[in-house]
């Protein structure tokens, strides 16, 4: 059952998506919703068995959540706001009897909740359980089809253990899993240190498909040693260039409100300018907090490590941190602040009457901030700026954290001759040592052999199963169409009847088919009533690696045996061509 | 990882339910919400193995559909405000664009949108698409563990045709394969008829399995070759008693208002007696409509049969009929009316001042009461009825439908020397003649031969997968726990080491579990260190079929093999037995 399209559908902007949607893999129903056709089944089938595979060799039992999750366990471990308001993803409900439901994209809940109830000795564990199985995110801006959507299929897996020591071990053999199956799936991925976000813990790594197309940027060593999420990145930023002028003076700096626009008209670097950012964080069950952040001229502000810090700082959910604007300050009554004028030293009065939120700044510098001895920075007064500025002239550094983005050219830590370049990628898989987070907040816990009630040592493990196969094609394809890799083909060979009304084309590939089938190949025969033409554009579209052409020279029993990621064709008799396909296919089974 | 109870926990009503949750099959996460740990899921991986296989042997195709169903599709087929308003099941929610989504109990709207897309031409049908996946239900009354739970596994497949003898093809492949399933599943089921309720369609047939739990109640003839479910079966009443009296006149029936109590005080028969209901039926974007039905005083009303009536009577989708009561009346303004001496001719000017209802009756008789010559009815005045009555006298009969509940005694119309018997069966599969009434209102549609647009033919065929597994327990369990058919067991050996210290039996315990598991058979090993009576107890409890116990005599090489289902027991050399497994085993391994 083909059915492919001939144009590029308008919706799909990367390449992968348009593939799917023109080889009829996938279909659409609503925004970031889509069916699996029968031919992207297999494809996914065949992932989802080479994952069972590395999960139960490493000794992990399959089981199935479920998809609706109580509120209450959401509420008990603190993530139910988090996750239905504001911009939480989780899509909510409320049932007949009026209780309300999310639907799961993650499941750290349940599967801690039962871990408690039916592992209750040290003697149980590790223990490590997963599950394969469609997951929700109410996405704000679904898009490229699989790689964002509302719907998708995920692989995540838990482990419980006694302690941190068996936990890093259970990391370790998941690492090890995860390169296995990628590495089996055909697809070329690079492991990269990562923020572990919403879920939490303490070290988590991610996995990334390189392609250009990727939503994330990676950082990777010219050594390729240390690789990360640019969110996680850490490195040495370029030095900065020192300030002439170590005196301070007010500059008056007319319309000059950007960095461009300041270097430009005084004659000083991006790098001898302490950039002031004022945010607004919303926290969980607490007033808005507004933010003062410095950071030098030159950097960017990396919200994730933000996010991070100020979770750490104030012991609390953040919810979502937004610049704050000057509707924002009309909102609350507050007089107008001197934007693009501002200083590390704003006062708080400036807050005083605020209505709703907290009346002082929480303020941090970035270390660039922090470590610089002379710059430039605003007055707090419209068209004025500070040159010759230092922190004792500004009454003392404010905290100081890493909240800057890592950026390509950037020194390594781990050895300074090193820079930083960029890649974008794919995440396919992300591995998570998550500590003792869920099981405090969740109560769940296990006796240890001194007989003391202990909460579990956790990890998470997580492959997105339907965007992986979609990053393939995204990693693997050429301008006639797919080049599935050989292990997730929906199909390993094709066979392609030229003139369906010519009786030995007929008769000898359905031969073929036949005796293909039989040697446990998944064959596919495509005897349609069509231009021969035709037959071989779908062919090359939906991307099988090997194709057998029963044409003209069927009558002296020889195919044309084609092969898709070279697009080498031979001209051969049909019992060669299946040697050629059983040598070529049955090795890689063998992993099955 | 077994973690079995020792107590019946309090929640469980039925037998396979309890002995689920004692072996640690399922966990509750919230009312009719289950997870499914690893032994579970075994079955559930085996029971669609074997739908798979026979599905794709019938030359279906695999499909995964969207859970998440937008709005407009229901509304387009007529079914959304059925099924989310009032006493609809459907689970629906807004997403963060405000757009409304249901969460799918069933796929009609989805796949016959996507058919409508792919499905061009004759040539390409007949076509038939199955999925296997999680389904969401807003039970009223959630119970009997994973017989009716909210979240459980469907296999539904739809077939798409371009005419209906090859949709009456197709419906009878799908039977066969569906007898095949449950027969490989080690069940025993009864095809029967049955309504088509919310799915609607022409034809449609159900497959039981027997079980005194069962929330069905099924009608079989004596021969066999009739059966049906009560909701929908027919068959001919025991006769009526003709009343002596033709001569009409009104009795005295002080505090006679039911049936019995009319019989005990006037001598009469309950078969003498028309019995008047009065109903209110809900219907879709219209006004309450007040029912009238006469039926004869010894049988019952079928709400189902009247439902469908209604439905055919006035072309629209009903929401619910529910009796009509005092309180009704009382909130409409209307004058009470005299319940318990209702008769057939009770006069519309009741309902003259309705505010929300139709204010004219929607009278129906049943056959039993149209047919009746003379009888005792209601007078339409508190303690006065009628007797020797006419419909003549009543100013004719009203419309006459079978609503009649079939019942065991009656005789059946295939052949009248034969009578119904009861059984009680639980629904694992269902299969249905849609016809047009899909395609029609979602207008999809195909071009026939002549070039003629025309809409699809349809068939669908569904199987609650999870809930067979829990009614194979129903049927196959013991005091000491379940007995699993060999196909769906989790595991089909146990090796228990009876004392994990004595290192011969170690040895040979873990020699015959290699050797088992390289030969293919699913092995499971029991070395906890615990008394190896709570071990047996254990292994019956979750019901694998052999098990192999290395004890006392394994230092001479000898084992226990005991099977579970007929408790026989031998004390055997470990290579006997390992040949008497796999001899037991394979021929049963070949249909995978």
């Amino acid at each position: 059952m083909l059915a492919t399209l001939r144009d590029v559908p308008a919706e799909a902007e990367i390449i992968s998506h348009q593939l799917l949607l023109r080889g009829g893999f996938i279909k659409k129903v609503t925004a970031g919703i889509y069916a699996y056709m029968p031919l992207m089944w297999r494809v996914l089938e065949k992932v989802t068995r080479i994952v069972q595979e590395e999960m139960n060799a490493k000794g992990c039992l399959q089981t199935l959540l479920p998809q609706l999750h109580p509120a209450e366990l959401w509420e008990r471990s603190g993530r139910w706001q988090g996750y239905t308001a504001g911009e939480g993803i989780m899509f909510n409900l409320k049932d007949r009897q009026n209780r309300e439901l999310g639907l799961g994209p993650t499941h750290e809940e349940v599967i801690t909740t039962i871990a408690d109830e039916i592992l209750i000795s040290y003697k149980q564990l590790p223990v490590n359980l997963y599950q394969i199985q469609t997951k929700f995110r109410d996405e704000i801006r679904p898009r490229f089809g699989l790689m964002r959507s509302r719907e998708f299929i995920m692989k995540d897996g838990y482990s419980f253990h006694s302690n941190e020591i068996e936990l890093k071990s259970t990391y370790e053999e998941m690492n090890d899993a995860y390169k296995k199956i990628f590495k089996r799936c055909g697809l070329k991925t690079v492991a990269v240190d990562a923020d572990s976000g919403a879920i939490g813990g303490a070290a988590s790594q991610e996995f990334m498909v390189t392609a250009n197309s990727g939503e994330d940027l990676i950082l990777i060593s010219s050594d390729e040693i240390y690789s990360a999420n640019q969110e996680k990145a850490i490195s040495i930023p370029v030095e900065a260039i020192p300030l002439k002028t170590k005196e301070a003076s007010l500059i008056n700096t007319p319309n000059q409100k950007s960095i461009k626009e300041l270097c430009l008209n005084q004659g000083i670097e991006p790098s001898q300018i302490i950039k002031v950012l004022l945010l607004l964080a919303r926290i969980e069950s607490e007033k808005y907090q507004p933010l003062l952040i410095s950071i030098r001229g030159d950097q960017e502000l990396n919200e994730v490590k933000l996010v991070n810090a100020l979770t750490k700082h104030l012991e609390k959910s953040i919810i979502d941190i937004t610049p704050l604007t000057n509707d924002h300050l009309n909102f609350q009554g507050l007089k107008s602040i001197p934007f693009g004028s501002l200083g590390p030293d704003l006062s708080d009065s400036f807050l005083k009457t605020a209505k709703e939120w907290n009346d002082k700044f929480l303020r941090f510098a970035d270390y660039t901030a922090g470590e610089l001895e002379s710059f430039v920075c605003g007055a707090n007064k419209k068209d004025q700026h500070r040159i010759g500025m230092n922190w004792s002239l500004l009454g003392g550094v404010p905290k100081q954290i890493d909240i800057r983005k890592a950026k390509a050219g950037d020194k390594c830590i781990h050895d300074k001759s090193q820079t930083l370049k960029e890649k974008r990628g794919i995440e396919v898989g992300h591995i998570f040592q998550l500590g003792c987070k869920y099981s405090k907040s969740l109560g769940a816990s296990f006796t240890n052999e001194q007989g003391v009630e202990k909460p579990f040592w956790m990890g998470c493990y997580g492959i997105g199963v339907s965007r992986l196969a979609q990053a393939a094609v995204e990693q693997s394809h050429d301008e006639n169409g797919i080049i599935w890799p050989l292990a997730i083909a929906p199909y390993e060979v094709i066979i392609v009847i030229a003139n369906t009304k010519d009786s030995d084309q007929t008769a000898l590939g359905e031969k073929i088919y036949q005796e293909l089938k039989e040697q446990g190949v998944d064959v596919l025969l495509d005897d349609r009533n069509d231009r021969a033409g035709s037959k071989f554009k779908d062919s090359d579209l939906i991307g099988i690696p090997w194709r057998v052409v029963a044409g003209r020279d069927s009558s002296s029993g020889k195919v044309e045996l084609f092969e898709r990621s070279s697009r080498n064709s031979q001209l051969i008799k049909s019992e060669t061509a299946i040697d050629t396909l059983l040598k070529a296919i049955s090795p890689r089974k063998k992993f099955f």
